[in-house]
């Protein structure tokens, strides 16, 4: 059995705070400090350019991609590290388009992250691809044979609402489509195997439930039936299958090391590696099981306790992810009067709370203190303050 | 007059280091550990999801941005941090050919860094257009009329060569061309001026000569002229209107805000911030003449003292930026032999040697240094020994 109070205590967790933002931003395992001061000391400052091959800085990429895909249930050498969640969409995207040439469609629903529906509309221009945005509900019966590639996110970004992955892998690619899979809101969150619903292509990032710090480098996983044929149309030095000889024409690395482009984020790496000792003997069922304790209970709380809030997320634990959205016409204000109690959650908009659990540092007594404090302001119409109404630049 | 004395005075330089390869990777400045310390404490650690906007986090890219604006004699508002170079020139490259919609021939040589082209193959598969490769000398020859964009990298790798970008700037505008210049030798290194010489983008990276810390992020100016027109096909939500309005539609941020792409690399943002502190207070003339100073000093001493080496980079300072390669049949051994004896410096395939001189903290006793070792190691025939040859995963 997983010790998620030993877990927790591996955090940073301010006084007074009670964060159920983690789906947004995870807070600092503590040694993480120390891992990077390390850093910046022992190798950048005294290993100047030779930390190359002397701290691996090198071999980073692929070396943390490998503790990542135990994660998500993928095998070694099937996941490398790199870039933003949005480029390696952008990769995964032109690789499955690639991939299938016969056909130019893709197919995803309004409630993906944005960021990836921009980055499929700006690769749809260049490649002559269209594409197909429904509502969730509707993707299975969107799933048509002119379907090249079927793009998700499995867990949405507002409501939890998780989609059957092996499911609608299935029917992709019984219709002669690619998949590719954005885990932003699974890893580290779930029970995720984008391996065993034999996804095709799979990306996620690491600042949200994996802590890996603000800005933190993405992942990609290819299955390896693609490995050695994916060919992104973003290539760079990093992925070539010789690096330093400099040749003047491209050749792709073996395998997954062809996702690779540009020279890695070597200090981002070492906070990233520090936040993943956190995992070492959390088991994935263990996760999953914690999660949905955790997030039952703050909806039943919430329900019983808080009148004018309605369920926004599936209410049955297996169609949902590891957060919880409810909505109130005020959502904004009222997020703001909870933060100003000590309890962070999201607004998202129009009018969405959304609370993040994270199995690894969130527990019961976490739970107890939101739906305390969410019923306590909206009984006493705490909300209704007007700088809890003045919105920040970044919501 | 810029005090060379006290910018060195501002790095972590190791004792007994003779450090001559600041342009692949700088030095830590020292301040710069207590920034990124200071960071993850006061602000991941303390302020969660609250730093994006109570620390700044989502303003950093332009903040950062027009800093390194001023060094490469660009206005405010031009420059944005992010991503990898790679990923820059993928940008840049993928706008320059959508402002010129009617041509479809890239022109580059093969004195580019090799990645650039890399990212010019994969563009142009994708983008229906071709790559021309020339030598660096036959540039100005193969600039005809049917020329899209001129892609080249102002300061070459290896040799240290320097284009004219003002000549062929003009030269491919002429023709009816847009121009990409890459500034990853060019930033901090000399006095570059993409405004100045009227160039329609300009990408850079941030961990050579301008101590940002391995793998720090790139950045990208583009011309005002193309500010509202340019569209780059890797487009994501930082780089939107209103990135929190999560619309399903991408509409371009105003600006170079548009060049942003995915969340910010937020603590590697805190150790270039940092770096760039040293850069205040120093003159970009001054930088030129100290630069030509002390590669002038190097060619001198190694040329008189230093038989079987061959000059590779050009003699004439107005010709070559800050770095100087000197050619020998076994630059490999010798390289590791100089390492040994603590004057690190790079070798570059085939057979050169490659030195950087940083006027930030290179001085002339780091010049005397480095020629009396490769004056010794040259005449004992020091670099013959087996552990010399053998080469390293990254060289």
């Amino acid at each position: 059995m997983t010790d998620f109070a030993s877990t927790r205590s591996a955090f940073h967790l301010p006084e007074g705070i009670t964060y159920l933002d983690g789906n947004s931003l995870g807070p600092m395992p503590t040694h993480a400090a120390d891992r990077v001061a390390a850093m910046m000391r022992d190798e950048w400052a005294d290993m100047l350019i030779t930390g190359w091959n002397r701290a691996g800085w090198y071999v980073q990429p692929r070396r943390v991609g490998d503790r990542i895909a135990r994660l998500i249930g993928a095998g070694e050498g099937q996941v490398v590290i790199g870039d933003t969640l949005s480029i390696k969409v952008f990769q995964a995207l032109s690789a499955a388009l690639a991939l299938n040439p016969s056909r130019r469609v893709i197919l995803s629903d309004d409630g993906n992250f944005p960021s990836d529906l921009y980055v499929a509309q700006g690769l749809a221009r260049v490649m002559g691809a269209e594409l197909r945005v429904v509502a969730p509900e509707e993707v299975a019966a969107a799933i048509t044979p002119d379907l090249a590639v079927l793009m998700l996110t499995e867990v949405d970004y507002r409501t939890g609402r998780r989609h059957d992955m092996a499911a609608l892998t299935a029917q992709a690619h019984a219709a002669g489509a690619l998949t590719v899979w954005d885990l932003a809101h699974s890893a580290g969150a779930i029970d995720v195997e984008p391996l065993g619903a034999d996804a095709d292509f799979a990306v996620g990032c690491t600042y949200k439930y994996l802590n890996g710090g603000p800005g933190a480098p993405a992942f990609i996983w290819v299955h390896p039936r693609h490995a050695e044929a994916a060919a992104p149309c973003l290539q760079g030095w990093m992925g070539h299958a010789a690096p330093f000889a400099f040749d003047l024409g491209y050749a792709p690395a073996a395998g997954i090391e062809r996702m690779r482009v540009g020279t890695p984020p070597v200090i981002a790496l070492a906070a990233l590696d520090a936040a993943l000792d956190v995992w070492d003997g959390v088991g994935m069922a263990d996760l999953r099981a914690r999660s949905v304790e955790l997030t039952e209970a703050f909806i039943e709380g919430v329900e019983a306790a808080c009148p004018g809030v309605t369920l926004h997320s599936p209410r049955d634990p297996a169609m949902r992810g590891s957060q919880v959205g409810f909505r109130h016409p005020q959502a904004y204000a009222v997020m703001q009067a909870l933060i100003a109690r000590g309890v962070i959650g999201d607004f998202r908009a129009p009018d969405v709370l959304r609370f993040g659990f994270a199995p690894l540092y969130n527990d019961l007594g976490d739970v107890e203190r939101a739906v305390a404090a969410l019923a306590d302001i909206l009984a006493a119409g705490a909300w209704d303050r007007p700088d809890y109404h003045r919105r920040a630049a970044v919501t």
